[in-house]
């Protein structure tokens, strides 16, 4: 139905030794902008200017908040990306919604290609929650997935 | 005269295994910090919603640009600090203004606490700027130095 | 034909806030692992201590030694990993050995379970060679690819 | 009475964009040293290869063992630190022994240079032992004391 446009800040330190934004510090800008997206932030921290998740998914926050573990992650580099003060725009949206995990797919762009005509990096990684005591993987709730429902798009394609 | 105050994004990957900001990664964001209050952003990526630093300095960008090189950090550490959605709030300043450098000065706080009541942290960065092709100490120009002035205020006292 | 085992030291900075091995530190491990593996070490460094890379490819370092591109990387993560002051053990080989590129499979264990009957990820990443000053890709040549064929076996199945 | 040289292994991505092992990563650098110098590792690992702290401090391990906290760093960098394969060589040592603290110094070489005539960094961490329970600041026993008083030599003197 739709994908969510993040912008995440980039920091100097996602440099690496040729001045490009480094392939593991990539995987921390896709932590974040699937941050941004999906997780609630605490309403006295929106009171502080947090910005409120596109989402708004309750049962992401608070005491008894299941947890969210990383399964996998893929991620194909297509071009270099150099230091932007403008920060990173991820694109982003579920591209499978299971019953205890989904699928979130992103493109990385910038903000002076928001059609997507040269992505930077394309990238997809499957979470599972689990329930913070048992560790067990615990079922996505009716309002949750009627609320993640409207992020889900085809999937991407990968090259390799 | 006068200081900045810089909100700086925290990652949930600056967290360490006791679920506080990491001594170190608090270093990082003193870095992003002294750069969005002193460094110039390129005009394409301010027009493309790069906020614009607070002090403007020309001579901080382009291709002929000094490189700035940390020459030492001082940081006390006082209080833990979890993630905070809404970012750090960090207090900055420059504590000593010299021929070819500077120390810079930090409180970090949080939005909650614009007063300063209990700072997480307080910090000293002596940079020095040094031409990029010789790696020689460049002295700051005129105009920067009254840019820079501005936010001349007297220094921190540090506990150790 | 055969394995490499590679001991990679763990930093404590690599845990995140659930006490773990943060699933981004975990690229950061297997590319520490790729470079004991693939990648020489200068005569003077190795003189001073610097282990022996078991493939000493001579291309691989130097002045005018090609650069090395990350072009995708897949992980999946099976089991939680602590803090280890006995390092991980990464076996790694390689997948496929193309032109200019090849496929370079991990699998992540501790040395209690040298046997690998509970990995806790396994990854692939690709990597191209790319010409230092063109930046285009540049062709493995004769010698280099029978020194990285003995290193060649079969491909992982990713779950995912 | 004595200090202790560590060798520390370094990553790719302790690098910045300069080429050289960033101002932030060096800090990580020095938590390492300190590890390895002062905290004991698990015996099942160091059957499975840890290396043994030279301090073999009892107290630093186990279920009930204190946390440490760091209250401070001073760090001033001396010169530019390319990527080693061969690890940086840290030489430290304790240079005040408190209650329930203890100022750790720190000398950064390298293998060529275990004469320490062009160190690349000095540093100092205070750091306080803290009850991991109640988060109050608990006394070095004396065993522990008694076995750390071997490591005490004279404060660093910093330049700024």
């Amino acid at each position: 139905m739709a994908h969510l446009d993040i912008t995440v800040p980039m920091r100097w330190g996602d440099l690496d030794a040729y001045g490009h934004v480094n392939n593991v510090a990539m995987l921390s800008l896709l932590e974040e902008a699937r941050i941004r997206a999906f997780w609630d932030a605490p309403p006295e921290q929106v009171a502080l200017g947090a910005e409120v998740a596109p989402t708004a998914l309750p049962t992401f926050s608070g005491e008894n908040a299941p947890h969210t573990v990383v399964a996998s992650h893929r991620v194909e580099y297509a071009r270099e990306l150099g230091f932007r003060r403008d920060g990173v725009l991820v694109r982003v949206w579920i591209s499978r919604l299971g019953g205890a995990s989904m699928s979130i797919d992103y493109v990385v762009l910038t903000h002076d290609d928001p059609d997507a005509t040269a992505p930077y990096a394309t990238a997809r990684t499957v979470i599972v929650l689990v329930d913070a005591v048992t560790g067990r993987p615990t079922r996505l709730d009716g309002d949750v997935r009627d609320a993640l429902a409207a992020y889900v798009d085809p999937p991407l394609r990968f090259r390799d």
